[in-house]
This record gives C-alpha cells, structure tokens and sequence, in this order.
C-alpha cells in the first residue's frame, strides 16, 4: 500500500520551493503519496511571537545560500535572493488550496513558485498570478471569484487550526500520524518513518 | 589530498551531539579531515540578540524528538529531552579545547556528550567533566589548572571572533573556505563542497 504522508507548508516559504519541486520524484522513488495542506504560517508566527528570518540578517543570507546551493544540485534554476518576504502570502495559501483540488494543481503550485524563485514574482501578486495560471492554462478570473476565495480561506483556517494542533511551527512540515518532520531536508526522515512499522 | 573541512562548535549545543558521534565515520567514510574549533555561541546569540530554543515550547519540542529519532537511526541510546540549557557552556568549550590539543581530544568530547545526551550531566559541569575525563583515564587537576583554562579562553575568544568574521550563527557549522553549512543535517553537504573543484 502507498504511505501517505501529509504536508504542511506555506506558499510564502522559501525552503518550500525546494520541496515543490522534487515531490512528484520524491513519491515515485519511494513509493509514497503527500497530502497538500496550505496553512497560514504568519497566523501561527504570530501567536508563537516568531521573529521572522528577516530580523537576523545571518541566517536569512545563509538562508539564500543555502536554498542555491542545494538547488544548483537538484538542477533547478533560481535566482536568489528572491523578493522577500511573500506580504500575500494569504492570498497565495487560498490560491494554492483552490488550485490543489483540481488536476493542475501541484502544476500551478511548481509554475508559483518557479515565478517567485526563478523571475522574482511574490506569491499572491498579480504577476505570479498571471503567469502561474497561464503555465496550466487556466484563467484566474474563473476559478478565483469572490465566493471560492471565501471557501479556500475557511479551508486553511481550518488547515491552520490542524496544524496548530500538531504543534507546527515552520514550512514545510511532514506529518506521519503525529510525528513531525519539519523542513525539506526532513523528507527522507519522513519517508523512513512511513515506512517502518511502528 | 584529504579534504579539510572546519567544523566550528559550541559544547552547550544539543544538535552538535549528532555531528560528535559520528565524526570517526564520516572522516574514515568521506576521505575528508575534519578540524574542530569551539566557540561562544552564546556570545553571538547575545549579540545577534538570538532567542534560546527554551522560549519556543513548539520547537524545542520538535528538536528534542528530531534528535531522538536521527539518533535512534544511527545507534545511539541517549535519554532525551537531557537537561537544558547548558549554563556552564563557557567552561565547557574551555576543557573542550584544550583536549582537542592532546590526543584524547575526541574520546572526551564524545564521553562529554555521552554524560549530557545519555546520562543527564550538563558540559562544564563536576560530573560531567569527572565523568568524562575518567572516560579517557585523564585527571582533570593536572589538565584544567588556572593558566590552562586562561589561555584556553583566550583560544575560544579567538575562535568566536573568528565564527563571527565568517557569519556563522549556530552549532555545528561546517566552514569550507568561506561557505558555511550550518546543522548536522549539512555534514554530507560539506563534504560534497570540499570535494567539488570549485
């Protein structure tokens, strides 16, 4: 049987692109399915009092070099430093959580993210939009009308009330009933745990 | 030519028990050298004005249950969550870097983590150091008079000044040149640098 492993992530995380970017080889070499669930990170930063990675200029350039150098090696392409941080990200959780309940949603998500990570467009702003949509060939004005963006936000409050529940606190995040593996450089821990019978 | 790969350290860092343990194998794995340098962190921390784990209940949740498991997978049998923070970490990188002068060096440090993550007793303190300089059939009067630890703080002060030049933000982190990786989880990623004709 396929384990099914749930992730949890924010579209304004960067680490996130580097796991969008390998799910679709990540399930197929280890026999395993993810579970999307776009939450609010921000919400859950701000009851935890996070400072965000910007208020440590440190890490935030380790950060950058970080995501280059392990993208390099995964032959993806990015630009780096990308904007940051992602100031809609909230429209951009309701957009992905839409998009992940049709066919071309993890297209949508890998074409958000190649524009935020590769041309520079911030999730959730106009020009990510566009041309995230265009690259599956939808049309934005049809699927993100007023009414579904309501849907999509009481979904990831609710996605974001799990999460809280589990006791996240960062993107990406791996969850194996409830077992935590927070970060891309998790998945392989993921996997493994999975896997094992427990 | 053996790789050489500094590694720059605080002996109050939990995570750090993960890359001691397995040092030997990945020297004698990787073909690389691996060159250890104890350090303040907390210094740095105070000056980047660095929150501890300890007021994050999520993460320091998480991290003791990451530790526990990647352990786990590797042999190791500590007793988690050990006692933190490590208040006498200063002391502690003071004795670590005077071993690390004298062929027992690293049996120390690993008996020193080994009372930490195994058995409960914090670095730099009495049984700790009992404890671990016993391990290495060493007597710590004769190792840890007034002059040795006064220039062993001045090397550390040194060192730090030196983590700080190289904007480094945390232990352990891997310096090769001037890139740092930062966690044991970048061990393998460091040694993939050091051994790229850059």
């Amino acid at each position: 049987m396929t384990a099914s492993i749930d992730l949890y992530f924010s579209c304004g995380s960067t680490y996130t692109y580097l796991t969008v970017m390998r799910l679709r080889q990540a399930e197929a070499e280890h026999g395993v399915h993810f579970q999307l669930h776009p939450f609010y990170l921000g919400i859950l930063f701000q009851e935890m009092n996070r400072r965000p990675f910007l208020e440590e200029p440190q890490k935030t350039a380790y950060m950058w070099r970080d995501i280059a150098r392990r993208a390099a090696w995964r032959g993806l392409t990015p630009t780096l430093p990308a904007p940051y941080p992602a100031v809609k990200a909230v429209q951009g959780n309701q957009i992905a959580w839409l998009a992940l309940r049709e066919p071309w949603g993890r297209d949508y998500l890998e074409a958000s993210y190649r524009a935020w990570c590769e041309r520079g467009r911030l999730p959730g702003e106009p020009d990510n939009i566009a041309e995230s949509f265009a690259a599956v060939g939808q049309n934005p004005d049809t699927v993100l009308t007023d009414a579904a963006l309501k849907t999509a936000h009481e979904a990831v409050v609710q996605q974001t009330d799990a999460a809280r529940k589990l006791g996240i606190f960062g993107s990406p995040t791996f969850v194996v009933g409830q077992e935590l593996f927070w970060g891309d450089d998790r998945l392989e821990d993921a996997v493994r745990w999975a896997k094992t019978p427990q």
